[in-house]
């Protein structure tokens, strides 16, 4: 049995991974749960999963949860909120295993408390490998904590990486949908519309990815978590668009042989996988390999997606320029969607504010964080 | 440093196996060599490998080779003949390894002493695993002897199940080209001659194999292979076309996540694969994956493909039916390439000689030996 610390509880990769401890009663408990502003979902989370400990976004949202829990008679839960209620909950010594979903830097401390603490985490946050993945993974290796990859990409990578050791890796393939974009030529991307951007051929996400995604900006933020994660140097890295999105991701080792990872595109199976892993426990979860007609894949296009090319130089030079790259874009990203700056305006912002950023190399979460909202402030004065 | 027997050393795998150690010469040395009737080669490779034993079909063979090393000052060498002769190279105290290439049941007494000798076996011989699968894998078990697959599907199911354990399984895909009927329409069939059977579009192969993949009872074959080497049932394993042979094939886990092995078609890489298990060296044979565009599946087609049932059937009865699979295929080809039956009287004659077979589970090699002979004599008795 693992009782599970959940970090983003109410949102999609914290709700799939409640479904997935619905499903297997046998395997998984829930010890802890840390939400944010949705007071009825993580209400209702408590009433159904009865944690130890639960946080929310405030001391005011935690004060309403415990007096709604009081009047619902559920005792025994402890509120908690903030940044240190997340990382109280990351820490809980009743968890063995954390599902670190927050999304953006938001979840970074309580993901290294987690692993400060010697638990294992199930990793949905690829801002926390971008901003600061030197340190966790540095932090992971001294205790011998496996960290596992939630997204489907580095969750493909991490099964093919069972067919070999790292020493025989060549080259990790990433495969990318292209997003909407993949077949517009050039000369139109000046004219994308914030409405064209939002619309994803193949995943429902939110807002900030859907655009990242439109920019392939977020394809490259996962160059650079898969070379933190697995430890690769961004030259082994490489991406294959695959519109499909059937291949979740390749590794080639240097024997020639290529391993690759196919299934249904559902989070509960990497979630699945993470908590489970070294097992793999039968899941319902079935790919149409008989109805399998075609896979097509292409090359990226650097030239129409810079923020691609961006993303593999911030991963060469690390530190203070993958902080920068993942904060200039969120804000851009904003900007674009609130008509304020072009689609190309989001490269060519994130290009301006990495080439004005110092080459330091942050060592604790806090330099980390600082990095990160002085990139901000400077993507912020650029686009004033 | 591994000593390495090489059972049919002239064939294309001894030859492929020996271009391996010719490359790695730290890694693999030559301790015998077993080879047939072709006396220049196996003679020019005494000389450049100095094994201390060679064998050769017979005693004839056998005093005619001894007689032209002795010219050649090549001493040391011990000169050895027929079914014995391989035997005593698959068990040679100096070797570390066996690959066993020899075509047909005539490898299977090696195959099987390699085994009983507790020697690693590189399997290149799809009929002894068809003919004896569960006589050599039950003794590989006992004494926990690995048998490492060298033909390509086999082999990529070797590498995608390092990512799971063997209850994790839920079916094997084995991947098949199709062969050059894959497009035609049935009422075709009864026409195709012997010269347009033996064009195969991807690979270049002997006679009978060549006319196997036409009629795809070479991937049949490879269903039962799977079944005695992975000990899955028949069930377990699946046939899907894809005419770039570029996936070697798939193992679908119960989690739903699925594992494919893609590389170049050079049988370097599996024999490799198999000699360094568990390692894999830097071969420099590489799949050019930045050229990839569409890989292409269909499902199998049973009607036009008839002995491909008959496996599968032969496969779930096991035994003596394997056995007869095998043996009456061989008799059936040879009939068709000297145009004696039409290309579907090869499933017809195999239907009527599997119909005609005992339940029989042969336990020891002799009956494995004696069943297939009987298999062969029904054959022909019912061609005549």
């Amino acid at each position: 049995m693992k009782r599970l610390a959940i970090l983003g509880s109410t949102g999609s990769i914290g709700q799939s991974t409640l479904s997935i401890v619905e499903q297997f009663p046998e395997r998984y408990q829930v010890a802890a749960l840390a939400a944010g502003r949705n007071l009825d979902e993580v209400f209702a989370q408590c009433v159904r999963w009865r944690p130890r400990v639960v946080s929310v976004a405030t001391e005011e949202l935690a004060g309403q949860l415990a007096a709604r829990l009081r009047q619902a008679g559920v005792n025994g839960i402890n509120v908690v909120y903030g940044t240190q209620g997340t990382v109280t909950c990351a820490s809980l010594p009743e968890a063995d295993f954390v599902v670190s979903a927050i999304v953006g830097v938001a979840g970074l401390e309580a993901t290294h408390a987690a692993i400060l603490a010697g638990k294992p985490v199930g990793l949905a946050n690829k801002e926390c490998m971008v901003a600061a993945g030197e340190i966790l993974t540095r932090a992971a290796r001294e205790r011998n904590v496996p960290i596992l990859p939630i997204d489907s990409e580095h969750n493909a990578v991490h099964q093919c990486l069972r067919a070999g050791v790292a020493a025989e890796v060549k080259t990790i393939w990433l495969t990318a949908s292209g997003g909407p974009f993949r077949q517009l030529p050039l000369d139109q991307f000046a004219a994308i519309t914030p409405e064209q951007a939002l619309k994803h051929p193949t995943w429902v996400m939110g807002r900030r990815i859907t655009i990242d995604s439109a920019t392939m900006l977020n394809k490259g933020l996962e160059v650079i978590e898969a070379c933190r994660l697995f430890n690769v140097q961004p030259s082994q890295v490489r991406v294959k668009v695959h519109p499909q999105s059937t291949v979740h991701s390749l590794v080639e080792y240097v024997d020639g042989s290529i391993l690759a990872q196919i299934s249904v595109t559902d989070m509960r199976l990497p979630i699945l996988y993470a908590l489970a892993w070294p097992e793999r426990p039968s899941s319902g979860l079935t790919f149409d390999l008989a109805a399998l007609r075609h896979l097509d894949f292409e090359e990226p296009d650097f030239e129409r997606f810079p923020c691609l090319r961006l993303a593999f130089e911030a991963a060469e030079k690390g530190g203070a320029h993958s902080i920068a790259l993942n904060a200039a874009d969120e804000v851009a990203v904003e900007a674009f969607l609130e008509s304020r700056i072009p689609f190309m305006g989001i490269p060519r912002t994130i290009e301006k504010v990495l080439a004005s950023i110092s080459e330091a190399h942050p060592t604790t979460i806090a330099e980390v964080l600082a990095t990160d909202r002085e990139a901000r402030q400077t993507a912020r004065t650029l686009l004033q």
